[in-house]
């Protein structure tokens, strides 16, 4: 009796989680039509591949339905913690499904990889000869990321400010209010953002097109640039069109576009022309992605590169790890020490709040910085009170104690992953940087393995499932995940 | 007329920090005539060198003396913070002298390397053929760490809790209470805690010449493992003694002796023999030393090692690192990559305050993995609130900001660090494990060039000068030192 009402309410709390995530796969299954038709249109052999993916998919899906239709959706914070991880790690499993049916026919380990790095918009790889690939495939690398990042916008604006994880809550919108209703006031702000993140997109596709690229270069470029996702057609990445600055500038301005808070954009287009620039972020973002592309554009002029050259593959290169896409233009860890261990640190640095990239976040720097300068105005005048501020509004101890938290967090995970990855045998150099770019969500590593010229194909299996999990749990904002570790999240 | 009493004013203020220096300067003094008279008594033609370093630190002190004689001693805090990094620089300075007139002639730059490692007891060296120094250097060398071992204990103790760097008013005594005083009450525990060092370096040195030691290795090793400084008489550090698993374990047990706090050696000598036992700090090192010795070796025996001779070496380099002294019994870096990732997380850990270890200091991650656990809680448990303890009281906002702050200050010291000398050339793995192992006070980095089995001295002079920064930084707890960058500090 007490069993059966155990089961009744676990039931009760967790076939509404399965709910939301079947739709969420339906989604997925929608977007595997795409590459379907373009292969059928090609009559390529490797249709099949996507038809039975999207099969699967969608039986999976019906079967979900069948179990819950008639369950009403109710999330509670416990609910949505695991909903969250549950619906990253759910969807890369199944979009990795065509690249195992298919043909490349990868490896269960590598196809997982290779679909985590996608929808988390990482853009590590372990694919080589990317340009052999078939249209529809090329497309579908496209998708996952282009999917990855209207997730993150949408987890960053309506779902992690009400979980309160690592000072989100500074973002917190009247959107952000999930608690005791069915379905959040986010719909309004949703939309307005699919379609501003579809516009950019469609400009992106025009612009790399008229440009000179091939149209499904054109178009999987634009979407993993403006989800600053960083998968390239070519095994050079971006390289491929290392001679043409327009292309290369055209890439930098897609990639800072997609790591500014999409919520600024429609401020802007409804009416408040200066929203972006008033913003703290972005002005944080834009101001230190000059400085360092300056210094180092310098530092390459004194090691005698080209002016201009210099100036186009810096920006290019710094913007794309700093927005965490993972093009690359060149091979940066050959541009002298200075520049390799900068690249290593802007691995961390990340975009903004509310955009497609990763890493810590610029504006957590910010409240970092503001919490130091303030520690040091403290020992001088010890009885002095000093409040900061972000963005005109005091920081509350609540969302310093976040930021803290999420820092620590964050170093503790790409410590312990890169040690890990030591354990398989990793050296120092490919177990710290390939550990960082994972949990940053950037892409490439530094050294001669996993570095911007190289893959991560010939890494152990074990090390790239553990990346996996570094780069789920970064997308994740690492607290998501791990209070689900804690026995106290189970306890009721 | 304003100017006169500018003057005057700015005289009353910094002579009293001129007179403080001055004394400290004569005990420098004094211990020259250790080395002085040994090399005397063995007719050595460098006897003059610490003569003429004598006179000069004697000259410089008598002046000072008759500039401030008739001045009181009353520090505020600002001229605290001033007196606290010219004594460390200052002593430095004066204490290179012998090195640069006598015997080994180094340069400038290598004698005060050597002399800032000395002090700061971190024992990076950039001298060869160690051993066949005179044994009036070797003395210099370890009477250097000594002095600077019992000076951190000193600072720790009474000055920076009263500065409230870094979240040091956790050890706050009544002994730290420096405000409006001429002089502290620190004057029983201060000779309490030297009697001990003394006591201490007695049986070390006892220990290690019954274990067989020449005399004058006996001397210089128990000064430098009681101060936690790791200046060893052979260029293979304690490798001289790798066959010796005797006086590798007696190394091991004087370096964690000297990194536990003083205060309760004297609490345990005064009736409370669980004083120890009892302190979070001794038991989170002790913990974390025995696990983490526990896996290297295992992980030795795992790739091949013998039982015994693994778990030695491993108990005796993992103590020597975490414990902030650096010698090497081995070339640690070439027990796999999992052991040298390790190697380089220990290299930030330090041992207890208020001992004379470096390093962030165990307390500071026991602080901040409280305040993390107590995250994880407030995400799950939204409305409740939690008080985190530490040595059973309460954790109060004030000393959790000052760990938290002291943390972010300690890794930017080490990137900034590491960037600089990347931009002098070093490579990405020397240039980070350099500059940590600077500012932690340890010795030893790794990679080919200032690796366990590497020197410093192949590097250039500008990385030496950094080097030295990071190292006095370190030593001072970084903010002693920051907040005299800030105009603010100089503003009244």
């Amino acid at each position: 009796m007490t069993r059966g009402i155990g089961m009744l309410r676990w039931c009760r709390d967790w076939a509404p989680v399965l709910k939301v995530l079947s739709v969420l796969w339906l989604v997925l299954a929608l977007f595997m039509l795409l590459p379907w038709g373009v292969l059928v249109w090609e009559g390529d052999a490797d249709a099949p591949a996507f038809a039975r993916s999207l099969l699967v998919v969608l039986a999976t899906v019906l079967m979900c339905w069948w179990l819950t239709w008639r369950i009403p959706v109710a999330l509670k914070t416990q609910q949505m913690f695991v909903l969250t991880t549950l619906s990253w790690v759910s969807i890369s499993g199944f979009a990795s499904l065509p690249l195992v049916l298919g043909a490349p026919h990868l490896s269960l380990t590598n196809a997982v990889f290779e679909s985590v790095s996608a929808i988390t918009t990482t853009g590590s790889t372990i694919l080589t000869d990317i340009d052999q690939l078939s249209d529809g495939l090329k497309l579908w690398r496209g998708l996952m990321q282009w999917l990855g990042g209207i997730g993150i916008i949408v987890m960053g604006i309506a779902i992690l400010p009400f979980l309160k994880v690592g000072g989100m809550r500074l973002f917190q919108t009247e959107s952000s209010d999930w608690s005791d209703k069915v379905m959040p006031r986010t719909g309004g702000i949703a939309k307005a953002t699919l379609g501003i993140y579809a516009l950019g997109t469609l400009v992106a596709i025009l612009a790399y097109g008229i440009g000179g690229m091939a149209p499904v270069d054109a178009v999987v470029h634009a979407m993993s640039s403006v989800s600053t996702g960083g998968f390239a057609n070519s095994d050079a990445s971006f390289g491929a069109y290392a001679d043409q600055p327009h292309l290369l500038w055209m890439g930098t301005l897609f990639m800072l576009l997609g790591a500014l808070p999409f919520v600024l954009y429609i401020r802007f287009l409804r009416g408040s022309p200066l929203a972006l620039w008033r913003d703290e972020q972005v002005r944080g973002l834009v101001w230190l992605l000059v400085v360092v592309t300056l210094i180092l554009s310098l530092y390459r002029v004194w090691r005698g590169e080209a002016m201009f050259d210099a100036l186009t593959h810096t920006a290019f290169n710094v913007v794309s790890v700093v927005t965490t896409t993972g093009y690359a233009s060149d091979d940066y860890s050959q541009w002298g020490p200075f520049a390799a261990m900068a690249f290593f640190y802007l691995t961390f640095v990340g975009g903004c709040s509310g955009s497609t990239s990763g890493g810590m976040k610029i504006f957590r720097f910010q409240v970092a910085i503001k919490m130091l300068l303030s520690q040091l105005r403290f020992l001088i005048h010890t009885h002095g009170v000093f409040v900061s501020r972000y963005n005109g509004a005091p920081l509350s101890d609540e969302i310093s104690r976040g930021v803290v938290a999420f820092s620590f967090f964050f170093f503790l995970t790409i410590a312990g992953l890169a040690l890990a990855l030591a354990m398989l045998g990793l050296d120092l150099v490919t177990a710290l940087t390939g550990a960082a770019t994972a949990v940053a969500n950037v892409g490439p590593g530094l050294g001669d393995i996993i570095g911007p010229a190289g893959n991560f194909s010939t890494l152990p299996d074990a090390a790239k499932w553990l990346l996996c999990v570094g780069m789920l749990m970064g997308r994740l904002e690492i607290l998501t995940v791990l209070v689900l570790l804690t026995p106290m999240f189970w306890r009721k």
